[in-house]
């Protein structure tokens, strides 16, 4: 809860049961918003944003009908956080936002990412600080996600994905968590990419408070962003709630590194859920750290992603991005013909043999083998003594 | 070829095209074996074993017949290494197998290890040394192959799971090579489990020669085997036959390490092809000798292992093995009933809250937030002041 105060609601009896909104519907009807983008901002008040129950509301009736039948009704939604709400409140809500620098982005605007809608729960709106166009840049982009408590070989990979990922101008989208998030998010500044941070609270509880030089940063360039207005804190539910954002706003999501109990196996059922793409990085068995990213791939269809050109292939679009396959690199003996490998293994290593013992080794005949023995030592593989004796190069 | 001296074959003319096996055929027909035993032993030197010519040759018309063919025919298939061969010799061969302690297992012996019948070229017959009785063995395995040029992380990974697969009474098949392969089999060792070595060259053809101690051990407790005659030198191309044999002779086939040219990926592909499943162990994408086995399991449909039990399950039989579902610890407040979540989470870590407060937090009565609040302190969860206030228990 922090530094977030309970509040007595006006007209609230003591041992009453549900938080009304009184103070908002007390007022006269044409108080209550008519506008979309304040209506929205209003219910994410009113109610807890990521709910189902304001979502299918929304989408039957529109926000601003939603709104006005929540409050006349006297319903809210928003079971966990007590609201003294009011139209003064919605007013300082907005004063709020654009003093922060922020933006509210509402479904028809032109930034208004469009992957969202996929959710069965879409945002009601989003705040964002920053110069990204969220639109634009969730079109070409991955989530990173994973442990706070990642290893080394977990950040130094994450941040190697996002930077390389960058690199091929893909936004890098992830939660500002310690461990692997932020690792992302910096891989990608390093590389002057495009990240968002998605956010469980309001998009000025810059959280973790050590993060905030690098969230700063990130709305310096990229985006920092949140379903949840100024000032609300980020308590556990929320972080649940966050993570299907995290999947949306995407093309597809990595998971690097995470224990079995990791909230970013949750950000990873989410983006599977809408049918979105989910990579995952392997690691040692013996890392905890790992359990959860094999658990994945094994059980839930995750692929292995083992370098950027992978990742960019799960994500990206078909063609563009295709990985190559990888080759380890090729002797010289591979591409022999088989009576010319014959050959090369009959060849011993330190004496010579002569052509004729050879022809015989190998079911040739002399002039077969010469000829062999010939392209062989055209690439360095025999050598002769002169005398028609031979023996493998060295 | 090492030791191996190349001879010139009585009657065999400079400059003569195939070798033949004239002093065999010189003789009279009665000293063509009869027996089927014998006539695989002949075969095994006549032919290079696991070419695909012998093999159908034997199962179009049986040993006996197929080596009368081939020798009255003055056909030999075995291109690569000639061979002075007569009655004598493959008296000489016999006589020499026994007294390395030896035996020749043929099709139809009771310990012939049936599952070799899965492969196109099965061996013509083994050479076994060591008290294991290969075909109760064989049924129930795991063939435990990886990279030469292991990392220590690889080597215990093998040991590890050949040791705990032991225990649970697999066989641990293996090629006896440096890195994973001798993990493996010192892994079972370790346990006093049945371990089986493979090898490319003959049974008395310790290789390599710095693992003699180690293939001893395993002689004498499990199984050295090999489809090559006593002698036989282990070249390149019959470590590729070789491998064959070790992914048919086990239920199927883990590879721990791999670089993207490991030998133990054509062991992978050869248990595919006779579809025998083909686990891979997964490790750090920084590592290069963990880049083939990611590859098999992005490309070949390989299954991640990662320990015992996931093993087993893909190896053994279905439902004696079944692997269970890994979980995390479980956290007191998992298994809260949403109520009493929202109240936990509505709790405050240092100051107290009335329950008045908390009961409007969460939107329920008085009574109800009671009820809840009493249930998170009987599982330690919440702490009054007795003035019925609460906190978070720290």
């Amino acid at each position: 809860m922090g530094a977030r105060r309970v509040c007595t609601l006006p007209g609230d009896e003591k041992g009453g049961g549900h938080v009304s909104t009184g103070a908002m519907g007390a007022g006269p009807q044409s108080r209550l918003p008519e506008d979309e983008r304040k209506a929205r901002v209003a219910l994410s008040r009113v109610g807890e944003p990521g709910g189902a129950g304001i979502a299918e509301i929304v989408a039957a009736h529109g926000a601003v009908e939603a709104l006005e039948r929540l409050v006349r009704g006297g319903v809210t939604v928003r079971g966990s956080v007590p609201e003294h709400y009011s139209y003064e409140r919605l007013e300082e809500d907005l004063e709020h936002t654009e003093r922060l620098g922020a933006r509210v982005v509402i479904p028809g605007d032109g930034e208004w990412p469009r992957l969202l809608d996929d959710l069965p729960q879409p945002p009601l709106c989003l705040w964002v600080r920053g110069p990204a166009d969220l639109d634009e840049v969730s079109g070409r982009s991955v989530s990173i996600v994973g442990a706070r408590s990642a290893t080394t070989y977990g950040t130094q990979v994450a941040a190697d994905l996002a930077a390389g990922l960058g690199q091929r101008g893909f936004a890098i989208v992830s939660g500002a968590a310690f461990g692997i998030d932020a690792a992302a998010h910096r891989g990608a500044l390093a590389v002057d990419a495009c990240t968002v941070a998605v956010l469980a609270g309001g998009v000025d509880r810059l959280y973790p408070s050590s993060h905030a030089q690098l969230l700063t940063a990130i709305a310096d360039t990229g985006a920092v962003i949140s379903e949840q207005p100024p000032g609300v804190a980020p308590i556990g539910s929320r972080f649940l709630k966050r993570n299907r954002i995290i999947a949306a706003i995407s093309c597809g999501t990595v998971v690097v590194e995470a224990s079995l109990r990791s909230g970013s196996l949750n950000t990873a059922t989410h983006a599977t859920e809408i049918l979105r793409p989910v990579g995952a990085v392997p690691g040692p068995i013996t890392s905890m750290q790992s359990a959860g990213c094999h658990q994945l791939i094994r059980e839930k269809g995750a692929v292995v992603v083992t370098d950027v050109a992978e990742v960019a292939d799960l994500m990206g679009q078909l063609g563009l991005d295709l990985a190559p396959t990888k080759r380890g690199r090729t002797r010289p003996i591979d591409s022999l013909e088989p009576e010319d490998r014959a050959l090369f293994e009959a060849l011993p290593m330190r004496s010579h043999y002569d052509v004729e013992a050879l022809s015989r080794a190998v079911g040739q005949t002399i002039r077969q083998a010469r000829a062999g023995l010939g392209r062989l030592e055209l690439r360095g593989l025999a050598t002769t003594d002169g005398l028609d004796r031979w023996r493998k190069s060295r």
